[in-house]
């Protein structure tokens, strides 16, 4: 492992934890069996008292931190800025595991995995999936890992949602609640985002109804247009104004429809690239989670209702510069949660990048998270 | 015309400029030959000096005021809620005037025009149009109606650029400027939506390079992407919020992807509506025209410099819930101005609906409108 950084985990590999237990889906559908795949780092400690829960969001996947044999890019895991040996999620005191989420483009069985009765790929007939399926479906790999109780989990923006509903629904199974850059439900924009996304995909005429691994296709125009919009929310407007500003990718007009702007070059290449990794069906199922999360609404539109049964501390992180879920989202979180008489402690972290920023590693951000689980690093080694 | 409202212009008839000047154009090209569109509410006075421009902005045309006979919707030109007898642009005082630009979807000579050497659809030859020619096509017409300056020149949005290019190409061919809702140029971000925007509609498979007319077909996809994009724009987060919240359209989930969320029905009826009408070449030539717009662009970024030919007095309008081209860019236009010299007022309207609310009749928006419009008729017909 010389070849990699002294604060990386370094190689890692997935382990698959197959499930025969039926879960039961929020649609009334259930998954008679089903794959968790999820990448572990650290090492459990002797009474299991310092495993972190680490919930990926819309694009993730449970590889988070290090590297795969075969990665041909080199790049480490989405988070591997925060978790390592000595890092703010500090793999020499904690034991880190990451689940990939069922109905995930990689991993755990999603769209693209093959029905156990037909031996097809699901496309679109893998059901639609909710965050507290989702949460079901890690507390099976919880008690599948042994763990009485995370000491944390943590998760940003559609991570976050999954850390709440942890919180709310196995209370006792967490002493801390890490909510990053998250919302407590989606706003009208944020569905309305969402719905465009969706509706460039179905549309496109390589969709076939979602069952366009059996037409040998890929929806590549959808997808692409999905996810240049979802970099629109990713970046705040100063973010882009500092990293392209108007600049012309020529150094002039050419009065014509190619790349003009260096902001369309951006995009082109951020769609374009996802397209080659991504499954249209699972941007469809990731962006109903985000629409349908909503805890509030089982209780009266009443935050505070819904956070009654928690009993974790929280440590809720926004960005300024995030207009996706903006720090007055985080806000709202933070507030039922005081109201409800929780222990919250927030920090509303300074930032240009935007919503992105959660996967980065602006000091203050990773002053935050170190101070804070290095406390809980002292209640569970002690 | 008994049938139409008091302080309607009532039915309303285009006329047509047929120009066979040829009009040289920023992209190098020119148009041998071309037709205005426009119409007019009110009487020109004996000195001709009550005359104000309306620019109109990206879906807008000609039709800005008062009633088609063959309209089927029965609904009255885009700027309705503002101009007629007794509204702020009263057309008892002044003679109102606008124009399609060209490049546009209907009335003056655009895309979906016969090429006059060939007879077909311009389609995707259609030459890529700025700002600038517009006003250049606009001084044409000014021209014509033997106007020598125009009282008013307004316009909101795009036309709010078209208004600042009048002032600063023209200077003394108006006396006051109104620029609403508008921005000296595109942020990155504004730029990126456009491009999405535009990408939706090119690599729909029914664009065909642009010549779907010859094809017998339409991007039909990629404009309602295009449309319902625009709309998120549009529209403020709270604007959204107010309307549709997170109301269900069936009011319960269906877990499947039909409509779900009221906002969803909204976007995708504005989409195909959108659809009915415009066309898709003339939507990629707006975007492109907004994109371009920068005149402190050709003075090493210093609009104070550009401004400095200006001689018209300005009246500045932004409106606080609007995100796609928010107060603080119109401050940027003040700033400039008073850095420049010039004449300027200025009012930030308080509102909740977003961008599009320079196209409806908020009372405060309307009394300043009036109050700047009274004295401006004072002035013209003493």
């Amino acid at each position: 492992m010389g070849e990699f950084p002294a604060d990386s985990v370094g190689l890692v590999e997935p382990q698959t934890l197959h499930v025969t237990e039926p879960l039961a889906l929020d649609c009334g559908k259930q998954l008679d069996e089903y794959e968790l795949v999820y990448e572990t780092y650290g090492q459990l400690n002797a009474d299991r008292s310092n495993a972190i829960l680490i919930c990926h969001a819309l694009s993730g996947s449970h590889h988070a931190a290090g590297y795969h044999a075969d990665t041909p890019d080199g790049k480490p895991g989405w988070w591997d800025k925060c978790i390592g040996p000595g890092k703010p999620l500090d793999t020499n005191r904690f034991f880190v595991v990451c689940p990939a989420n069922l109905g995930g483009y990689k991993g755990s069985t999603g769209p693209a995995s093959a029905h156990p009765k037909t031996g097809r790929p699901y496309g679109p007939d893998f059901p639609v999936i909710t965050v507290g399926d989702w949460v079901r479906s890690q507390a099976v790999l919880r008690e599948h890992l042994g763990i009485e109780q995370w000491a944390v989990v943590a998760g940003g923006s559609l991570g976050g949602m999954q850390v709440m509903q942890w919180a709310i629904e196995y209370p006792e199974r967490l002493k801390h609640a890490l909510v990053i850059a998250a919302a407590p439900r989606l706003s009208a924009q944020n569905i309305a985002f969402n719905e465009i996304a969706r509706q460039a995909i179905v549309t496109d005429p390589e969709f076939h109804g979602g069952r366009y691994a059996e037409h040998g296709v890929v929806p590549r125009r959808g997808l692409m247009l999905a996810r240049m919009l979802g970099h629109i929310t990713y970046l705040s407007d100063e973010a882009m104004r500092a990293k392209f500003g108007r600049d012309l990718r020529d150094g002039r007009l050419n009065y014509g429809f190619d790349v003009e702007f260096q902001v369309e070059s951006y995009l082109r290449h951020q769609g374009q690239s996802f397209v080659e990794r991504f499954d249209a069906n699972t941007y469809l199922l990731m962006t109903k989670a985000l629409d349908y999360f909503d805890p509030a609404g089982l209780h009266d539109d009443n935050l505070q209702a819904a956070f009654a049964p928690a009993t974790a501390r929280f440590l809720v992180i926004s960005f300024t510069s995030d207009w996706r879920f903006s720090p007055e989202r985080s806000r709202e979180i933070v507030d039922a949660l005081v109201d409800a008489g929780k222990q919250v402690s927030y920090a509303e972290i300074v930032s240009e990048l935007g919503h992105d920023e959660f996967l980065l590693d602006l000091p203050q951000y990773t002053h935050t998270l170190r101070a804070y689980l290095e406390r809980v690093a002292r209640e569970v080694n002690p």
